[in-house]
């Protein structure tokens, strides 16, 4: 179906795309946050009247269906409008002005004022789970252009055609609403990336994908003569533990809920569930094994993806304690592989067993006391998500958990599944390493325009030479904290 | 009069040390901020209270000066205050309730609750040239605290017998105001260091030091198995561009302002003018020379540092092109040294004099157009700071100057002069690499509180199992942002 084959970025290529980049940033980040405001609503708006097109684009590449892209389009171009509302609102500019103080208490202070500023262009590297949401126009690529950073979008291999055509759509659109030539260019190839990354024009990138991956690029970033900041979205486990009394209550639905939350999407989503942790006598072995078998079949999004669940898959059901409650496959395409087995084997195995399986395989781990689930809880590493189901009588039980899990994750849920993730101010999607590179960041939800931002101070700037977001008058109708001498 | 030799810690004693900071992480960090508002007032009582036994102390231990070092030990206090008040107000947290909502577009929302918790525990590196204010009790160790990080601090080996007792203080004053024990902890050495550097008990970093020893150790931070966020607040140049209209209307005035600043402290301050940009006929010479050979010895702070400076000041001297004004001397004390040069001597010369001279050496150098002052400003790296002398009638001049230093600086200054950083909450003490390590959080001022925090997303979380800052009776009575649905 790939018929046109889409050549990588030339070196040429990319340097002119670097410099216009370059050459765009003080104009793109100099423009009212209005301005990008109606710029991101444009190319939402054309994104969606290209739904028709971007689809099947999207379905040939990529062996997901219509109905899961569409609404991840939909997800797309409601995230950029988000971000218009986030530049219409402006308190995410943090303007802070300390009025002068000729009596604080170490001597006169000058009048101060703080804003944050776009940090400059920054590398997106697409994500190959999903072609629209975490990719060309995805939550990176929306969060730094809200921020007023040009973007260079290193496409995903797995989607090549449907990221220069996204592209396309985004440049155009930019460029009708008033955005600057170069705030946002499509770039395809593996050097290609990582040059970009080395680049002393580059001054920040957003990665999701794999934990080996994505910590390459970490370790390039951070050996740069001028380090950059590099936001990756790594590897996660994603524990559920459920205790005995919420097997008691609602043991069948909590067993549905599960294999619906493993499997979806092939198990290929960063807070898929690999860890189910329940009580010894649970008594769900075969609700689960039967519910994971009653699902289809599903392709992987790519051969390489196949592969490498394919391996992975064979070495965690390898493991001497290990036992198969639903065997699967991983032929054509993936039936779910459902394995078992007790936290002495899971912590005995801690390198094959606590590391991420990018495909639809999950562990269920039985507990045989509170302190046996309690130093299970301790043996995670960074997590995106960690989940308890538990009954209101579970209080302390569950406090105990609730303490360690929230140390070593950037998402606590309770009695729920953690595949979705909202688009929302209060979204944390991050957490310790490996979750992510950075855990004070998120990389979905408004807060993720935090990344591409750094602070100025001005020091009794006169009025006309201050941003407008610090200015008396306030032109732009932003939210101001004015602190007053005391 | 360093009598009495103070040993290394040794490695036992900081697996110790390492050990009860962990131990205490979470208990410190779940006290109320109240509570730990009480723990650092109580250290500055204590700090206070002791200052006739530590400024001497400090003296003995630094060739700094007694009004100096009361002025700074005074600094030292009010910023342990003033992030009790941060504590006091709870905004720092950031607390975000977004509700539920079942009508959103996506699909329905759960209830989503974000709040920023303590990192973990953190080391911080004690700088030479404030023995009080960014060592033991510094700012970031305040802002750690405050934040609910149990912090092991690395003394300087220039004042060791101040680090000890000023670390004594401490402990007891935590431990008397109800902080748990391992919440304070001084180590000595510089294996030891290095060595904590790469616990995995430890969470963060926090340094104020040199370009290649900030690198070293930000290098270590970013390739253990887990990296972690290293805060380094490193080399700076701050330069300081003149118009012509403003050498006109107060010549003198900027010349000795710009001597006082660059000699203050034997130049040994983060914040000194290493540059000051004038217009080619500027006039200013003999003054700039007068003023600068009336400056009295000051020895630095220690003998490595005089080294150092012996040698940078040779090299820098050494250039062709460039040409001494006061020439000064750095035998017993060091006498200021200034040089001058002009921009093209400046650009064909970048390696030796864009490089940050620690003591009290800056250099003059002309510009002949405004074009080339654009040039200069250009040229430089990340800085702490930047500053512009300009008159009324400069806009244009004024304005493409401070669009190109606001860009190299984390704080912009009109006609002021950069040494002196307020700690208030519009501060902004950093800047692009290599001023800082990471340009996106600031050293200094309230805001420094957030290089220690990681928000938690808690996801239908009941009320009892909820951190207290996010529940709907807000016991704390901190300030929630909340988002209704729509």
């Amino acid at each position: 179906m790939t018929a046109t084959r889409i050549p990588d970025t030339t070196q040429a290529e990319l340097d002119t795309v670097l410099q216009r980049a370059a050459d765009a940033a003080e104009a793109f980040g100099a423009q009212p946050p209005a301005a990008r405001a109606r710029q991101l609503v444009a190319a939402a708006d054309a994104l969606d009247a290209a739904s028709s097109e971007l689809v099947p684009l999207a379905m040939a590449e990529s062996n997901l269906s219509e109905g899961r892209l569409t609404g991840e389009l939909k997800r797309t171009t409601f995230q950029l409008r988000v971000f218009a509302e986030v530049l219409d609102d402006g308190s995410y500019l943090q303007a802070t002005l300390d009025r002068a103080d000729a009596a604080f208490p170490l001597g006169a202070k000058p009048d101060l004022r703080r804003i944050l500023q776009p940090i400059g262009p920054v590398l997106v590297f697409a994500a190959s789970n999903f072609p629209f949401a975490f990719s060309v126009a995805g939550g990176d690529t929306a969060s730094a252009l809200a921020a007023g950073c040009p973007v260079v979008l290193k496409g995903h291999p797995g989607h090549p055609r449907l990221s220069v055509r996204t592209g396309e759509i985004i440049v155009q659109s930019l460029a009708e609403s008033g955005a600057p030539h170069g705030a946002f260019q499509v770039v395809l190839g593996f050097e290609v990336g990582t040059a970009a990354l080395q680049d002393p024009r580059i001054k920040a990138a957003a990665f999701t994908g794999s934990v080996p991956a994505g910590r390459a690029l970490f370790d390039i970033a951070n050996s740069r003569p001028t380090p950059i900041p590099f936001f990756g979205e790594l590897g996660s486990l994603n524990p559920v533990f459920v205790t005995p009394s919420a097997v008691h209550a609602r043991g069948e639905e909590i067993a549905k809920g599960y294999v619906t939350s493993y499997s979806g999407n092939a198990g290929q989503l960063c807070t898929k569930p690999g860890l189910l942790f329940l009580p010894a006598d649970h008594g769900l072995d075969e609700l689960l094994a039967a519910e994971s078998k009653a699902v289809a079949a599903h392709k992987l999004l790519n051969e390489r993806l196949h592969e490498g669940y394919r391996g992975r898959r064979a070495a965690v059901t390898e493991v001497a304690g290990v036992r198969v409650l639903a065997e699967g496959s991983v032929d054509d395409g993936a039936v779910p592989t459902l394995l078992a087995t007790d936290v002495d084997t899971l912590l005995a195995n801690r390198q094959e067993l606590l590391e991420e399986v990018f495909g639809p395989l999950s562990i269920v781990v039985t507990y045989s006391s509170g302190d046996e689930a309690r130093r299970a809880a301790e043996a995670f590493e960074g997590n995106l998500t960690a989940t308890l189901h538990a009954e209101s009588d579970d209080t302390e039980f569950a406090a105990t958990l609730v303490s360690r899990l929230r140390e070593r994750a950037g998402r606590v849920l309770f009695n729920g599944w953690p595949t979705g993730v909202a688009v929302s101010p209060a979204m944390q999607h991050g957490g310790p390493y490996p979750a992510a590179t950075d855990a004070r960041f998120t990389s979905v939800g408004t807060a993720s325009i935090d990344r591409f931002l750094r602070p100025v101070t001005y020091q009794n700037v006169p009025q006309d030479l201050l941003p407008e977001a610090l200015r008396d008058e306030n032109p732009w109708g932003i939210p101001q904290t004015i602190h007053e001498p005391k």
